[in-house]
């Protein structure tokens, strides 16, 4: 049944405008991280964040706080668990399926930190391994600027 | 050989402004959440963050965001650790103490996110499972202003 | 809602014997093991495996494999659920109860190995942390038969 | 520094014989598993593991035990560390190297549990992400017979 994935069409242009606004916006501690969305496609999303000194965890290294790195990836997670289902119902009209996002949370996240964190701007990778009915499946990697994978997660999200 | 804990000492009041200093204030992004400690010894350390706009993830429900459970559980297991380390160098003068610091490292995390955090206020509980001499495993908690466990976390670090 | 848990009432003989025989002889690879159930209710479950030559990974030290470990826990987290859901449908026939045990599923597990696993008897340990109407979220406990704490463990769980 | 892999050469017919005779046969619960390695690179590891009536953890479907999957994923894991090491350690003889498995240890290890696993053989790879002086972090993934992902793993292991 998950074998065949649903031909990739891509997204209207007032549902991915609508869903930066929320995602950049609206979830407030996205904007603080400075969170951006570069790709938004139902097999995968990334985005960037550029450093600044509030999210510095390591003041001798000037390294990224190890919470921006998860709090980045859990919300990337997140993000392409609603493209895939997005991708689904292409059916929808784009604001009722803006609407899934509000009923999205995460049961658990894993991240393994590799590298140190450091430069002057990142790269948040995500996909969606399995989307069930209930609960999908994620895994996600955080890369520095020159493209060396920094970290990788992986985390499960409830879906309705 | 770890059965046996070495007796519980108290910090010194310039250990503990040093490491509340670096904590909150020096690394950054813990000053952005507002991460507060509140109780700091070998055996467990514990804290607090204060609700506001900047740190919601869901504007519907006015939900604190998932990264900043993982960012602060993460940061309070390091104290965590970085206590239990302490603790073990009472010896050492306060200022060498906190040098230790420097050298923490999150090897890995995991959180659990058991339900919505919403409130006024969120209390943080690290503590070391098992201290080695190049690994630390830590269990957290993040509970609401009521007492009730809304995320828990596990974690392993690099000392040295 | 979740904060006022039912009322602890004992399983029927009934039930016990059931699961004890679904558990124990009918999952294959816990006859394998020789994980046994000894303490089952709706707050928790506990169990034991006896050290035997096939469960050895490391043969210089006569270490249980990591494999029995994960296996054991995850099993016991999957029991425990199992529990807490059949102590709130007290009123269902024990059979239609035991019918839940096949539709549960793992969704994903983390193991913390604090200690190495060295002796002649190991206890189990689990229990559910958050009940919900489609995931339930647990964690778990490896023991010596010193009782020690081997290895942690955290899980979440397909309901339905 | 990680950032240039060394130059990959091919083990020697003795270093391999000598590891697949630890490890599928002293380690006693790969045994019990079934479990054989298959390649055997400094870059990663593959393996396969026969359905058998002892692996069963859910009889009604003939389903393999999620015990299996977890124990096959960490021994393979702990097998492409060791492997990536070897690689490193070129100059010693083969009976040095080999050596080096009595010192790996697991630090912890995740599971993401994507689809029931039923089939006559499984093909198990791991890699490892990282490796450092102290400590290697890992990805794994579970196969079924037809190339499907039924999981997903990520592990740490200490190293010296």
């Amino acid at each position: 049944m998950t074998k065949a994935p649903p031909p990739i069409r891509a997204f209207e242009p007032e549902f991915v405008a609508g869903l930066k606004e929320i995602f950049e916006q609206r979830i407030t501690f996205n904007a603080v991280l400075g969170l951006k969305i570069d790709k938004l496609a139902p097999d995968g999303v990334t985005g960037h964040i550029d450093m600044k000194p509030e999210l510095v965890g390591h003041f001798v290294y000037n390294r990224v706080h190890g919470g921006v790195i998860s709090a980045g990836l859990d919300a990337m997670a997140g993000l392409a668990v609603l493209a895939a289902i997005g991708g689904r119902h292409m059916d929808e009209p784009p604001a009722q399926r803006l609407q899934r996002f509000v009923r999205l949370g995460t049961i658990d996240l894993r991240v393994d930190y590799l590298r140190p964190a450091i430069g002057p701007r990142f790269e948040l990778r995500a996909q969606v391994l399995r989307l069930g009915s209930r609960v999908a499946s994620t895994r996600m990697e955080f890369h520095g600027h020159d493209g060396e994978l920094l970290a990788s997660g992986a985390g499960a999200y409830i879906v309705s």
